[in-house]
């Protein structure tokens, strides 16, 4: 279960971690987008030469890799967060709202065409 | 303030959302992490051209478009967990624990050398 | 048909285009990086929802569209090899080499092993 | 210099390389995107702590690992286009020709304005 003092105690811990090697500095938002697709990239390349079943069942290694790679895309995402203070949890809420406006469930419901070719 | 009733109820409207519109055939893992890996190609662009110091001093419509691309980003991060099994605080806490020992603080401070060339 | 005269008039083109504009002050390898990567994101978007047989026969405005994406990152890896002085094409020759000795034949036929972890 | 031969020779010994190893069965372009697209995160990987000025000055070894991945992006978008019948240069001529559209000298000289933005 997902819970308020995991997550806040972990954005917290990265700020310590950052901050007790000094490495805030390498931390711009600039760079902390190319970390996050890197890892994003690192993410993919487990799923590369998989088919779609094989993706839904992974071998035990390989889904602790993956588990790995997503922990690192979520840490770079905080970061982010943290140098330009948002909230990606409220973001998120927003985009879903907007989402809902873009995909009515009428229009979209199987679809997989993107809201601006939707007719 | 992130909480655990916003980040589970985040995760449960997503379900519903993909539910509601018949798209969960789409969500394989294989394409979630295609899916992730696009929304972070788009955050990346908005930094592209960007100095460092301008990536830290965004203009409100940057910074708004900023967060769609990050909300994006885990909303991605989260339906990939869901389909996974996999708890993406409890694993960031593990790669950080992880980190932590390839960084120590002794060797790492200052310098943003990758860990299988640390000396 | 590919050939030199295309290649290196595009390479050339491509100088001239960017000089024009002045927009060399925004070509610094680190953000030709991100540009390249964010249009490898923009092309893995047109096929995260296709199955593996739908990205073989692509509609025609897919498929143009999806030209203009592999055009988009031709030409940041062009710019980008022009600033480094970096030959693509010895550089793939190269690779393509280290790769023949990391998956000989007799051990990686019809296998998608990573090299560092085949038998 | 970069000639024809040696593209068309590249195109034709990867082909080759892939029927040997019956790794055809992988390269869906489906698959083709991600495997791109995890390389082009690679290649930023080795800018993403960078400053600007660094990343036009790399280390011998830096550059040579650079070097590498530039070769895997385009090793697979030669596969990617081998596979869609894309012929990528004739592909970014088209794309430079709309951009010298989208991008007139006058509006948009000295500006890293995105051309929907551009008044």
């Amino acid at each position: 279960m997902l819970d308020s003092d995991r997550l806040e105690t972990l954005q917290t811990k990265l700020r310590e971690f950052v901050a007790e090697r000094d490495w805030d500095q390498f931390h711009t938002p600039k760079n902390l987008t190319m970390a996050l697709v890197a890892e994003a990239g690192e993410l993919v390349e487990h799923f590369q030469w998989l088919t779609p079943e094989q993706s839904a069942h992974l071998p035990v290694d390989t889904r602790a890799e993956v588990e790995l790679e997503i922990a690192d895309v979520l840490l770079f995402l905080l970061r982010l967060c943290d140098k330009l203070g948002i909230d990606p949890v409220l973001a998120a809420g927003k985009k879903l709202a907007l989402n809902a406006e873009r995909y009515p469930v009428a229009k979209a419901r199987g679809s997989a065409t993107k809201y601006n070719k939707l007719s």
